[in-house]
């Protein structure tokens, strides 16, 4: 990633640009619905090689985009150049649908990291009617690096 | 999954199956190397797919592995219904190797719960000829449910 | 803790009742500031007994706050018997003021166990003029218990 | 706190020192009982103020001998300038007795941070005859500060 001179932040652009180098993210198929300073939103449409053995969306797919919402909304304020420190998730229900959707945003950025809080929610229709139902929630931590690192 | 009539713990056999039930497990290729009362250790050969844009392990499939070897630790000494809470993941450093390991074992098991450490490991080489680098450490909840869930 | 009969949740006398029984919450001078279905929000009114070495709000009043705030609300919902599972939290800033609030709401209750989010906020002066400043967020786990317990 | 010049470390007596400046571990009573480097012990011998309404040890008062074992424990291999991200904790089972006893370790440390486990023991004498019995499990994460602050 690369930011504009003298501008840490991002544009939506140059987001999608950095989702799309990612390997991991194109073999899920993941794409940046909403990218703002202090934000971003993640799709993943939903695939039936996502389940666990009931039927159930993997928690791995779950704490996956947790991960990369919660990187990307303080990638927003903090710049491209960070790490992600850690991810809390807690799982509220069991989930299926047609479409996750990963909404995170920066509760507090400083000089040296941003916490951020993300609802992953699941909705029965792509494009979605509605928001969808809330199937987890994270907190995560990510740190201003010295040069571009962990997604 | 289905445990031995009176006995709520499988044997590595039942576990490796409940694995391969996974879909996106076997997206992932994920294998069980090892399960015992008490532990579990999930092996996943890395693929250029899995990696993020600057080139490491992404954080996902580190968190998809904890999530993943913390249920199946718990599961060891719950039984197959389970239904895992929710995990924390701390990231040490950036990733890359042949070879991910998670190795979850279990703190304390009640009726109710298990609570699990994990430690993710990456090799060089696959097979292993040693531990590997320490490269992300976890500490989950598995819930025992009244049918078999959430992975 | 006695709910109502027939009625698990609890009323703000009720859940004043079970706060003025900790003592540890006497210690500290903790107050239940408001008490609704899905939330509840605690007060601390900071003494300088509460500082670090550095003169600051000690890290271990922000958690207390948090994993008692997250209790209380999940408790609105879930009635007495209740046993926190779990709580992460991740500080913010150093802190200092007159008075802590922790606020804490209900993203998600089952039959088993709700989930929590907290907001840690520091006020300059006791009463509060304004919200306060964020200086920690959190997010807990409460389980519902076959008898009361852990608080 | 103020290490040897040219040592980040801490001497045991500098640490205790460290501990004894902060006002609410001495309104708890806290003592440190081992540092080292890479790691460090807290015991808080248990008073009936620590309680919650049913008798059991306060969360609170585990969390906050987590928040501050792990903080101690960073401080062992980073020194003093340290500040305390986040702690998550996992409170296994009611707890009481004489002491309570934090013994948190170094899993991983950086330039930037440390990443640390905490088990937490409730021992029914004190001096205690043995480790006593795990009560909560945490794991934390300390960021290298410019300049001393929140514990």
């Amino acid at each position: 990633m690369t930011g504009s001179a003298g501008d840490p932040r991002l544009s939506l652009d140059v987001a999608r640009q950095a989702l799309a180098a990612q390997p991991f993210s194109r073999l899920l198929g993941t794409r940046l619905a909403a990218f703002e300073p202090g934000s971003a939103t993640l799709e993943l449409p939903l695939r039936d090689d996502f389940r666990q053995q009931h039927g159930h969306l993997h928690g791995g797919v779950l704490c996956y985009a947790a991960d990369n919402a919660v990187t990307f909304a303080a990638g927003s304020v903090l710049g491209p150049a960070v790490l992600t420190g850690g991810v809390t998730i807690s799982y509220l229900r069991p989930a299926w649908g047609r479409l996750l959707r990963a909404r995170a945003s920066v509760v507090h950025a400083g000089r040296r990291q941003a916490v951020c809080r993300c609802d992953l929610l699941v909705v029965a229709e792509d494009p979605a009617p509605d928001d969808g139902t809330l199937v987890a929630v994270a907190q995560g931590t990510v740190l201003v690096s010295g040069q571009p690192t962990q997604a």
